[in-house]
């Protein structure tokens, strides 16, 4: 037993920090714990402020993240009984893009007393979403000056994406802008504070800032969206960028008191979230594409060819295996459908009858759906509630439901609205199939296909696939440990770890065919109303969505 | 005081009858009161049967209408205090179309020892929608035909019609159809039943017997529907019709024991419910349009001249007020999608915040709709959970919301579902006007108006016209004792009476420029999915409901 060996996987979500010890040789999770961010989101007013952010802004606190360090990993060690001395690396996994200026030695600005008050010193999270415009004029000046890398995002940069937060902070606080030395991803400053190494990782600078064939944007791409931009890369920017499972750097001797560990174990470059949980699901090879089923779904597909698919979110050299191609799509109403019509559209029968059944109202719901034969509700809906990701790539789309009669019920549309979510996931696969990326099978992970067998059967028979889940509850954190196997030289690479320490159920559900034959009809019917709603035929979306503002103000 | 003379109104329902005592010389109404039917709506077996009916079928006992004079007048006399002996005359209005086989003497077959175990010797009421296979003949052998009276009726003749129920008793119980001397509407044999001479009014003959022109259709159309059904206008239906307000004859010895009133005073000629609310409602002229608006919304609007409009229930010569042509459309669905809506996509806490306001659903939801402004919700509804009956005469159709976010509560649903109904009731509005029939005016009656002031500014703002409603909870009933009071000569015609008896409130919803404004953009959205989901570029409502009838085993 004094063989065995432990990696540490620190999963950063989106309000905490989730520390797991993981068992190199069969990836068993021995041990976890949690920390929640004192300053949690930061999106009314600065901790110690009363000043008000405008509208669309999410912060965090980068000592948050040290915090989670010192707090999860101690307890996530204890918890599990092992002796720290066995444990052999760590990695961490993080939102993204979630990024942050800093001094050239790695200090935020925003932990300097000069910067403190200025909110552009502060990590920009992920959904701090307040650099539309910077975003509008990204996209804008990419399409004038044709920029070739447009089309491996979809053809459009979101204003959540690095680029775009660098840009709003250049044009509403340049003192910030040139007090920073470096801005960067907070997954890759906190590995910096791991090692003591400054290191880019693979995958945050393809997705997220545009790093593609080997560079960023040029010189006079950056210079036209703004003059100070033209040097950003190599005054702000590394350019040297380090592969997933590769080794950062050994624990520092800070780190190591922060967490307990042995000072000089390897220390994996950081990954993201959804990215990490690919191998943790087994996933290491071309046509299995792996969903991250929660509010939304991020969808990651590997392929040893580089090809441009319409509306995808990314196509990244490495992003998610080194040595392949990592393809994204997304969702972006999902599970946030399903619990905006749990929380407001079912009445009151249905919460007594769930109660009465000793089920949470999605169970209830699910089981009574369940019942019915696919078709049978006479209901279709367009999942844009949160407006639409793949392949359309527009945030003014909205939902809608139409078949309703008097004899509708709510399972009725629950069941609709789930399987409106699988007729989205089938846009995608179809894309990719058309344009050359095989989607032999579905994997999800996430917190949703696991509640939700109903869920697994219909995304199975709408998409004709097999449907698997990962046997893991902290996926990505599994993922984060395995990388830190590979930096560790536990393993020559992460296709060896995924072999053993990856973890998906036997469980499968399979398309049954005389379902699948009443979903291709219905199908059919979402792509026409998908396109003619989607695609400029009608843009009713849109305007309603103007004159709502107006009517508002907003305009 | 000995000179005030009165009227009774008799009111014939879905499920019971009320009378109604009202002063000719003012229209105030003195007393009333109700009888339910003892056997109500017989659909599941006959009275003293346990043989089941099949489905669609909706019957009733016309003894049961007896029942109702028997109960209801002697006590309305008595509640209002006045002497019987002042009463002057008695009308009544009814559903239609509601009909029965009687003897040459008026015995409806179904009181007949031979004839009551047979269901189709009882009264079919007008929601019997068994009828169904015989109106798509009749349509389609008009069509064949060149029938001209066929786009009077929108292009369509309802199963719940005249011929369709007839046809159906001869295709199914051709003993009973031979068996009947007469085939008539209940209104007008309860008439016959009050006076012993038999009448058939204007209004239920042209709205649902087809009756245009000056005839019936003619024997060729009807030999093609069925050999024996040629001559059954001869045989079996009376030719001459008789004019609303118009005296059928005076009230017998019998029917003056059942009602405590004086033999021998007039008895008005049967009218239908929603039809003798149009001068209830003070309306005897062109441009105003009366709007029954309950579960449904009833359209009536009087012209000088006949016009063929697309999509209307019917136009009938004199089917409203003698000497001009009585027009009617109709929507299928209004108060019952509403009541779908509360009942079955409002969450709990709406429910709790209604009862903490001391409030009912309906208005609790209506208070927070009325703090948005026009378009504000973002949303845009089709008012068709149950079809569509003008303009496009389809009950294939199903309902459709768009534009929802997660931001959409249920009051912006609650509203957007109103609006779609004032909508609806635009297009009808419009096809009126484009056909020269023009609408100056609103004016509702029935139960919805009255609780839902946000409904009358809608239909206001949505239709550019000023909406007003009548002043009496008992709109039928106050218009059949106007008729009544005509037809014993107290006033000249219906015209006079309306203006003494009838009642319009003086509240008045008139249309606000700046609400106009944007509703007349969102009628235009309304428009275009209107005639793309409901004129054949993407019959999506009617795959729907045939996928969905083959998984229910339907097909």
């Amino acid at each position: 037993m004094t063989d065995e060996k432990y990696t540490i996987g620190v999963d950063y979500g989106t309000e905490s920090g989730r520390a797991v010890v993981v068992r190199v040789s069969d990836g068993a999770e021995l041990g976890s714990a949690v920390y929640p961010y004192p300053d949690s989101v930061i999106d009314e007013h600065l901790p110690g402020s009363s000043k008000p952010l405008p509208p669309e802004w999410a912060l965090q606190n980068p000592d948050d993240y040290i915090g989670v360090l010192k707090n999860t990993v101690p307890q996530a060690v204890k918890t599990s009984g092992i002796d720290p001395a066995d444990v052999i690396g760590i990695g961490i996994d993080f939102t993204a893009c979630t990024m942050l200026p800093v001094k050239a030695d790695g200090t935020p600005l925003c932990r300097l007393p000069e910067w403190r008050d200025n909110p552009h010193s502060w990590v920009k999270l992920w959904k701090h979403h307040a650099a539309q415009p910077e975003a509008d004029k990204i996209n804008a000046t990419a399409r004038a000056m044709g920029e070739s890398w447009l089309d491996r995002y979809g053809g459009k940069i979101s204003s959540e994406w690095f680029f775009s937060k660098m840009l709003q902070i250049l044009d509403e606080a340049p003192e910030v802008y040139d007090a920073a030395d470096r801005m960067l991803e907070a997954a890759d400053w906190v590995i910096w504070q791991l090692c003591g190494v400054e290191t880019r990782n693979t995958c945050t600078a393809g997705y997220k800032a545009i790093y593609q064939d080997g560079a960023y944007p040029n010189k006079e791409y950056l210079a036209a969206l703004h003059p100070k931009l033209a040097t950003v890369v190599e005054d702000k920017m590394m350019t040297d960028l380090a592969p997933l499972g590769g080794r950062a750097g050994g624990l520092t001797e800070e780190a190591a008191g922060w967490t307990g560990l042995t000072p000089g174990i390897a220390v994996a470059v950081a990954n993201v979230d959804a990215h990490v949980t690919v191998p943790a699901a087994q996933v290491v090879e071309p046509g299995r594409m792996v969903m991250i089923m929660g509010t939304s779904i991020c969808h990651m597909v590997l392929g040893d060819e580089l090809h441009e698919v319409p509306g995808m979110c990314g196509v990244v050299d490495g992003g998610i295996i080194p040595g392949m191609y990592g393809y994204e799509a997304g969702q972006s109403g999902v599970g946030d459908i399903f619990a905006w019509f749990v929380d407001n559209a079912v009445p009151p029968e249905y919460h007594a009858a769930a109660k009465n059944a000793g089920l949470d109202l999605h169970s209830y719901l699910e089981s009574e759906a369940a019942k019915q034969k696919p078709g049978e509700h006479g209901l279709l809906a367009l999942d844009w509630w949160n407006g639409n990701r793949s392949v359309l790539v527009d945030v003014d789309l909205s939902g809608l439901l139409v078949g309703a009669t008097l004899a509708t019920r709510a399972p009725d549309i629950y069941r609709a609205l789930i399987e409106s979510t699988a007729y989205g996931t089938r846009v995608i696969v179809e894309a990719f199939e058309n344009n050359g990326v095989p989607i032999t099978e579905l994997v999800a992970a996430g917190g949703l296909p696991e509640k939700n067998k109903l869920l697994m059967q219909i995304y199975a028979d709408v998409t004709g696939r097999e449907f698997r889940i990962i046997d893991s509850a902290q996926g990505p954190a599994l993922g984060s440990a395995m990388h830190a196997a590979v930096a560790a030289g536990a393993y020559p690479d992460i296709q060896a770890a995924a072999k053993v320490m990856g973890k998906l159920k036997d469980e499968v559900a399979k398309p049954i065919p005389e379902n699948q034959a009443v979903y291709d009809k219905l199908f059919a019917e979402y792509v026409l109303l998908h396109d003619y709603f989607g695609r400029g035929e009608n843009d009713v979306m849109k305007r309603l969505r103007a004159i709502r503002n107006k009517a508002r103000g907003l305009e």
